[in-house]
């Protein structure tokens, strides 16, 4: 019989305890499909004294980087997030000859190229389909599936925590706030909710599709980044009656000059569009290519059992790679694609105010979007519901453009800010699939 | 700058001449992908003297055997389809050192094992994302990214002409013939459609996603297969009436004994399941596994562009396996799993029939089902719209199961046809999704 093939694991919280189980618990199947047997020989936690069901815990030790560098290991399952000492920890382990499967986003978004370029050097594998929307398996069509076709656009809802706070505003008519604070107490959202809020987290996950999708290095720097904690149960409201619903999307799309954008912001989309049906913790990501046309990909996007799934799928990949002596990882970033800035992009938007109700008021505000070169495709006028105007200003215009360029959209907020007709309170939201 | 890898192509129709434009015109980029340059050295077809667009004529041959036997092959792309020739050839090119690209379903479905096998103990890779769900990956989500997971189930629609037919059915209200004579006019069926109407090319696909999830071998002739044929304009106002749309549908699954059941056969699927919106020309497949939880893949199932996109997704990724003297593909089947009899599998039903107006006659239906343990979920009694009966049968009932055995209930099925009470028009079909 062959030896067995040796796997550390950095990282026991809420995924790495379930991958130890799987690990073990599962020994004999990992087995038969590997070819070999996997034997987890360690298991770097920052505390060695908590308590760890289900891990030996003479496997366990706060010295990772002696495990990393033993110089036996074929397998580092990275899985302790954050940037450091995450990246160190990993590219020793490149330089000491394992392979790795991470789930840290926040790592490969600041640092694909290097550590993909660090393994490719050192034959070794590096994968990670668990950095981006759970379970679902995206990172490998993306890499492999698609990477003889050209991708327009790839578009996804990538974090569930958002998408169930938006939820939440639209099903049981709360404020952001009181939707945070329902997601909080239920385990949804962290004590300290900004990286899913302000739209980091979904940042990080659209910077490493986006540098798959399009062949070169995308970092988390140049990804633009609105999260939801702007959105109103009156943006809510506006949404419905346009027959849209509110998501924080991913986007990462390729311009006509070769460049491509890459934003994440919350946006209004129409229900008939799949990505508006997706709810509460599900993840979709929906790519639109050449030859393939529109795919979409549906699934868990987060939690223990989900995350240790696409874990362990990348796990058993390379050690059947490894048992082999192979590596099919290969480095995404052989081209050099650039970055647009969000201002040379073009969106829908759908622009909301308050005007004062005086004849010719409609026409005035349209010449606002004309001088501007963005054209409307809806405009629609509402009384507010008890019929108080505020601030002297009795009616609200809802205004959809056609697509249009962000910076010329800036213009026409800019000089409806300052028009004396139109009262503070201007909304712009994005619009897709409308 | 290193020798390009030489490719082959054999068959040169919808998908293949696509193959070949995309194969010539993106060259560099491709080359780009794989780090060497694809060098397309022949094309086998049965008639070089047809016009062949965009494919150099003295490319074209009709010695496919004398082609895929020259010795010197990186990637042999076969897509003739059929069994014969078929794998003969791809039999000879693993022989001769070729990796394999293949979009032929009916060949898998005979002879994965086989061919897996030959392909692993030579050392070249078997990839075939494009025989199942044309453009859609499931594939490599099926073999790697779920591999360290345990699958129940994989539900698909994977077949686009009959779902176009089904859809025509429920749009227009047309009939099965004439649904289908529209697909044909079309061109989305073909002159001779019973590969797609019987189920057939769904009986192929559901072998090779079986296999694959479930880590065996499973050969075409242990799929239980009925297709759409039978299928009413009747069948199709009773599914709406109880929330749901007819779907052909291709199913395995995992006994709770550790067998599997394969199937494919018309169902009710209740419009809130995300396959009941699966429409026209598109496929999707449901995934259900342990850790995951379900996933869920919708793209288009088939036409030359999108199965060009899958081929050459596959031709990339051999590419680059060869340029580094690698490959990944590793034999689906190291597990041994028993293909369960139909009789014992479950599914919940919907059966309708006629019956007399008689005081008690829906105690005595209920009887029935009784009597072989199938418990009732729904029952309804409608009279027929234009108020007359048939044969002296003036109300018709719709029952819907619980998940019962199929054994049980082609007991009650057999007893109902024998009841004097029961019109002989007793029609049954399966229901998901509920």
């Amino acid at each position: 019989m062959r030896k067995p093939l040796k796997v550390a694991l950095l990282g026991a919280g809420v995924v790495g305890s379930q991958v130890a189980r799987i690990l073990v618990q599962e020994a004999d199947t990992l087995e038969s499909r590997i070819g070999r047997r996997l034997e987890l020989v360690g298991v770097g936690v920052r505390n060695v004294d908590l308590p760890r069901p289900g891990i030996d815990p003479a496997l366990l030790t706060d010295d990772l980087e002696g495990l990393v560098t033993r110089g036996d290991l074929d397998v580092v399952i990275e899985l302790i997030g954050g940037i450091e000492p995450a990246r160190g920890l990993v590219m020793k382990a490149i330089e000491h000859g394992a392979s790795i499967v991470s789930a840290n986003k926040a790592m490969l978004a600041e640092d694909l190229g290097a550590l993909s370029r660090a393994a490719e050097a050192k034959g070794v594998d590096l994968y990670y389909e668990a950095a981006v929307a759970g379970a679902i398996p995206i990172i490998r069509p993306l890499r492999e599936s698609l990477v003889g076709d050209e991708i327009d656009e790839v578009m996804g809802i990538v974090n569930g925590t958002t998408n169930f706070i938006l939820d939440k505003m639209v099903t049981d008519g709360v404020s952001f706030q009181e939707a945070l604070e329902e997601a909080q107490a239920l385990g949804y959202a962290e004590a300290d909710p900004t990286a899913d809020i302000e739209g980091h987290d979904a940042a990080a996950k659209a910077a490493i599709l986006a540098g798959l999708a399009f062949h070169t290095e995308v970092l988390r720097s140049e990804v633009f980044c609105e999260g939801i904690t702007q959105v109103t149960s009156a943006d809510i409201a506006a949404a419905e009656q346009m027959g849209c619903k509110i998501k924080l999307l991913a986007i990462a799309k390729l311009t006509h000059d070769d460049r491509i954008i890459v934003k994440v912001h919350p946006a209004m989309v129409a229900n008939k569009h799949p990505l508006a049906s997706v709810s509460g913790a599900y993840n979709a990501i929906f790519v639109n290519s050449r030859e393939a046309g529109e795919l979409m990909f549906l699934g868990q996007g987060a939690g223990g059992n989900p995350t240790a799934s696409a874990v362990m799928g990348d796990v058993v990949t390379v050690a059947r790679n490894r048992a082999r002596g192979t590596a099919a990882h290969f480095s995404p970033a052989y081209t050099r694609r650039v970055v647009a800035p969000i201002a040379e992009s073009s969106a829908q938007f759908f622009v909301s105010f308050d005007v004062v109700d005086r004849p010719g008021i409609l026409a005035k505000c349209a010449a606002v979007f004309g001088r501007h070169g963005v054209s409307l495709r809806i405009v629609q006028q509402s009384l507010r519901e008890d019929g108080e105007p505020v601030d002297g200003f009795p009616a609200r215009l809802g205004i959809m453009t056609h697509l249009t360029l962000e910076a010329n959209l800036a213009r026409v907020v800019d000089e409806l800010r300052q028009s004396e007709f139109v009262g503070s309170n201007v909304r712009v939201m994005r619009v897709e699939g409308f």
